[in-house]
């Protein structure tokens, strides 16, 4: 595996759900509060699984950009639909705003921390500012800086989701390294020009997950957590 | 004076460039580096009477939207030029980037992270986004978010400037409030919907300034630091 070169790396941008937040106990603990009569974790899975389809046909170009909290709004609709229940309004908001209130993984916080010393940090994320701002002050998250996909009115994996952020960083590619828990993700960053590390999330979709247990190619880091990715990076 | 009502407040925002960062020092100190035969206070101050007028173009429409960094290169170009001097083009670069190494007042740091306890704080400047990333990264202040003029495409006191900030943010505008050194920002600020707060910093323009240095209207706060404005907003 080659190893990155930390002087040439200025920015540390981190994929946030599943890489530093947990979606799925965040999520269930969400549709717990709501009373509904259905398996949280179940419904957690589902409504995730809604999730990069609706992102679809916004890369495609078929449809204009919407923010995240949008798509979520709808996919929770399709969702209380496909469990056949049903949600007040302003229930239906407070569960939607749920992306909001993500716990973070242990090691998350600390190593945030850690690498704001040497390096700019922050998300580079399919979510919007405003969900990624909220994010960040209920988990006490400290960004340097928070470009959300409004910004670049683009999903990842597009590569103007990479390049334009860079570029609204006012740094190249190559000066940029995308930490995520997502081969997939990894894979894209790489062909726009960004340095990569991968963060084994091997829980993330629950005890039972297949995907993305490790990683798929040679990216300049493999680490177990983002207190390893600090340590890896000489923070 | 009227009481702001801290529990409608969700963001507090700053003015940067003499409200939180003390641009004559800093700008005087980074002209003194390149070694140029002239008058360091003199050329600072010569360099920012362009600021102002650089941007009217782009707020009337006749110019198109350029990041603040570009014209602050055109205006020390010319600034440069004024003062019958010349420097090669990294030293200009480097001098340009000046304002990117600006220091804080003293109250700046720790006063933002008292108000961090409670609120969204972040810049509202004409800046753009990278140059308050580098700047913040500098003085060790920590924003939640920055919403550099770029993302807004628009320059202070035009309205846009406020209201697509508090977009962005997804705020209403009244549950923002613009910190400001300056009048004609918050006068400009009230006009959009924003709380203001005036922060009196007399000597942003050396010990014989004229303007700025008590409130002209009643704003709904005004103090003579930001340790004050966290005390006067319940932190």
């Amino acid at each position: 595996m080659p190893e990155v070169n930390p002087s040439a790396i200025r920015a540390v941008l981190f994929d946030t759900f599943g890489t530093v937040v947990d979606w799925r106990s965040g999520i269930a603990a969400a549709v717990r509060e709501t009373g509904l009569a259905v398996d949280p974790l179940a419904f957690a899975d589902a409504w995730r699984a809604r999730y990069q389809p609706s992102m679809e046909p916004i890369r495609s170009g078929v449809r204009a950009y919407v923010p995240l909290d949008r798509l979520h709004r709808e996919n929770l609709a399709a969702t209380l639909t496909e469990f056949g229940v049903d949600l007040p309004d302003p229930e239906l908001e407070r569960l939607n705003s749920g992306w909001e209130r993500l716990p973070p993984w242990p090691d998350s916080v600390p190593g945030v921390e850690r690498l704001r010393q040497r390096y700019i940090v922050g998300p580079l994320s399919n979510a919007n500012t405003a969900l990624l701002l909220r994010m960040a002050k209920h988990t006490g998250l400290s960004w340097d800086v928070i470009i959300g996909s409004d910004l670049t009115q683009a999903y990842k994996p597009r590569p103007e989701a990479y390049v334009k952020t860079a570029e609204l960083l006012r740094l190249q590619p190559g000066e940029v390294l995308l930490a995520a828990a997502h081969n997939a993700d990894l894979h894209a960053a790489r062909a726009a020009g960004l340095a990569t590390a991968f963060v084994a999330r091997p829980t993330e979709h629950g005890p039972h997950q297949q995907l993305d247990l490790s990683p798929a190619e040679d990216w300049d880091v493999a680490c177990d957590d983002i207190e390893q990715l600090a340590g890896a990076l000489g923070c």
